[in-house]
């Protein structure tokens, strides 16, 4: 094993410790934040700091960096309360990474991606995405440690691709074509290992 | 595409709302928490609550149910102010699961790992992953909505596995072989698409 101490983080070039840093939670969730502003210009934005927080009501979580400067996605989510969240299928992985450029006009447009509303929701969702959430505004706390924004959001409409939803309540993510990320630019596919049986002390777990 | 309105889910049974909620947001960071009470009795829990929260200094958030019951890890946490991140290989995926069950005993114990400690940190590592973080107690937020609490802990020691620590900081957690998870019981390993260059509007990705 390699070993890093505290020391060695702090000396480090930015460059090679925001990269280092990013790597260290895993194979993070990544999907398309769509929004809308008052006047109806829409914004894409790509994000992997997005977290469960709680089933009933079905509760979601967005770490959001400090809102110095151009936010456009935490602007319109505070401002009009609705927002979508889309998974990111194989095919779009480089379109899906191209919006975090600077872009002056809608990164639906620039980036390839087709938005599509809904009766329920404000916002637009990502018409190539194979898991699409409507989200309502709830909450918002303020990270003391580094001013990083938390935002707690309601889902009110769960749209996901047809034969992907199981009898059990799990949606089948692989067989949606739904990615994962690692770092700040690697993206993955997935192959399933196995789904377990709940787990009782004594009873080692069975595949499902 | 299906689509699941607020109303649906709130009249769908619990286990069912709790498989389909715990899928939506992707592909999880998922990875064991070792931690150690006051009296030297070592506890590991395997937890896909987990986001990056930034670089400098380097942070990491867990979110913890609501502390009613036994909550081992937090109270560890609290108490300790150490705890530890070891993401799993795949070859232990079904021995991590199986640290979800209620234990008596050490689940390092009964569930087939084996801590190992540095000088730097009170709480146990767990030997047999590719990737782990010691952290430090920093903050700790409670969520209105749910009552869910949310751990910030700043990482004080990072240990990766040989070969895996690539030139530009990245870690390639697929060489390293740690593993994702999807909704309760799901665990994947991954195929990487591509790595993409940093994204300026106008010029599109590259891979790296």
């Amino acid at each position: 094993m390699i070993s890093i101490s505290q020391n060695d983080i702090k000396q480090y070039d930015k460059y090679y410790r925001t990269h280092l840093i990013n790597s260290l939670t895993g194979f993070k969730s990544v999907s398309l934040i769509g929004s809308i502003d008052r006047e109806g210009f829409t914004n894409l934005a790509i994000f992997s700091q997005i977290i469960h927080v709680g089933a009933n009501p079905p509760l979601i979580g967005i770490l959001f960096r400090p809102d110095t400067g151009a936010r456009h996605t935490l602007e319109n989510i505070m401002n009009v309360q609705h927002f979508t969240i889309n998974h990111i299928p194989a095919s779009h992985a480089r379109h899906a990474h191209y919006t975090s450029a600077r872009w002056k006009t809608s990164e639906f447009e620039a980036c390839g991606f087709t938005p599509q509303f809904s009766e329920l929701l404000k916002a637009p969702y990502v018409k190539e995405s194979p898991v699409q959430l409507g989200c309502e505004f709830v909450e918002r706390q303020q990270i003391q440690a580094n001013g990083t924004i938390l935002i707690i959001a309601e889902i009110k409409e769960i749209r996901v691709a047809e034969g992907t939803l199981l009898e059990d309540g799990f949606v089948d993510l692989e067989k949606a074509g739904s990615i994962t990320c690692s770092g700040l630019d690697s993206y993955h596919t997935t192959n399933k290992i196995a789904r377990y049986s709940y787990a009782k002390a004594g009873k080692e777990p069975e595949e499902l």
